[in-house]
């Protein structure tokens, strides 16, 4: 299952460097700005991770989930600690949220048997 | 084609076992909550699974899609009273929808096939 | 507080009049698609107006949830009727959803003062 | 402007009431969710609020914003860290978010000033 | 009717101000991002406030849209140009969008007053 | 690479048939709408391609960007004036935007290869 990890990855480094290689100035810029919004600051990245997984989960992009999920896991975030984020996450968002929580579920035991 | 349906549920049950096995309570209510809200009431079955079905066509997710299909299917609900549902949801949520339309139609399909 | 029910109408139809007396053609389809969506059909009029209804709810549009909330009530749908449609539009759509839902409530009330 | 803050309050708490007191168990429930799902567990309050108010913010509801944004305010949250949950919030939703930001922070100075 | 578009861009002005004054640096950079992702590049201005028009029209915000139809109206895009934008919004984005499109339509019709 | 195109049009091809052979007329009704909404009119096909585009980019509706996104290389619109577009998708949509910028980028290149 650890492969889930690994393919996700694999495929979003190669087309962020194909994107990043690309003229546009403004999604450099965006891509720029992804990278300093996460940054301690006056909350600690634990907080900030957490907010982001919350908001991808909302906005139900399976995609975002995943990449907040391994930061979060990579910031010794527990896993109650994600569940109860995510169950704020579902009660917001509404049962829409179930199945990108059942993806989620799925990746945070992958990244779990990655290590 | 049926293999569409087995797919679906069949990793909807192993998923769902594993998150109700979860301590998390949150979304165990809002498991059970999805379960009662449902049932005949005021409104009977019918009725309510295709509210279940529009509500997910315009949010547009293909897994509660395929949920209320099939429950949907269960309760007799014809062909052409779901293409209805289905015409109203496009209507109001746009064509945007039409994607998660055509992949709600070949569920239908893989439905009729099973039986 | 029935004024509620006429300012919404009376807006909606001053600007309903202006846009179909623009030339725009596809705008003028769209209206007149919109008419031909709720009639009888496969579904009878009641479900397919429940169903407009729980459409524009979990999409959040409260003018949409005004409009069906109007013709739910015109077609003799109950309190009791609308309130479980708008119950699965809650769980469907999540918490985000409250704040419509108490302006739909108020809306109602307001339709039924003015009878 | 602290009237802001009151007439938020004082049409919430009337719904409120009013929909409590409707015979829909769904709802009922769903209220009652919504309270215990941002008590103190494996993540602690303010944790909590910051995680409701940003799912809140991308999903782009106003009322849910001012409400996560009061109780925010009471659980001592400052400014400067309302404002970077709001900045990822605004990244991750876009440029669409900004006029609930505009909002936000108006809503924001209204409970600093009626301190 | 002209003080729609007067009221729109004082509100909006002051609470800017505020918003840029404030030391967050990811929303001032968003903001900065902003302006410049409309200038003259591979598509010119008139096409790219179009873009950002029918951007926020299916996303239904009015307050972008108010502010993407100011900027359209000073690029001398005609009404029939912006109505065929905005069709392809309704089409796109479905009925719900109408409620938008009316306030759209009336605001259209202040900065034309306001000449 | 360039089957991720031909897979992409023959599963559109063949459920649109079916969609169109099945009874209901809204759907219908629909489809013929969508293809006179982008015909030649106020404004040129090209940038009603673009508006195409960069509604259904920030929508997240990946096959509608894979439509557009084709009939916008087949009308002679250059990768940086397709970025440009884009871009101005991602920075109002925000960064939930970004998995599928990268999957409207690699879907780009097959066109490019195809040729």
């Amino acid at each position: 299952m650890s492969n889930l990890v690994k393919e996700f990855n694999d495929y979003r480094q190669v087309m962020n460097e194909k994107l990043l290689n690309d003229d546009n100035k403004v999604i450099k810029r965006i891509f720029n700005l992804d990278t300093n919004a996460y940054m301690e600051g006056a909350l600690n990245v634990k907080t900030k991770e957490l907010l982001g997984l919350v908001a991808s989960t909302v906005l139900r992009c399976d995609d975002c989930v995943k990449y907040h999920l391994e930061t979060c896991y990579k910031e010794g975030i527990t896993k109650a600690e994600m569940m109860e984020a995510m169950s704020i996450a579902t009660l917001v968002g509404g049962t829409i949220v179930i199945p990108h929580l059942r993806r989620a579920y799925e990746f945070w035991e992958a990244l779990e048997e990655n290590k």
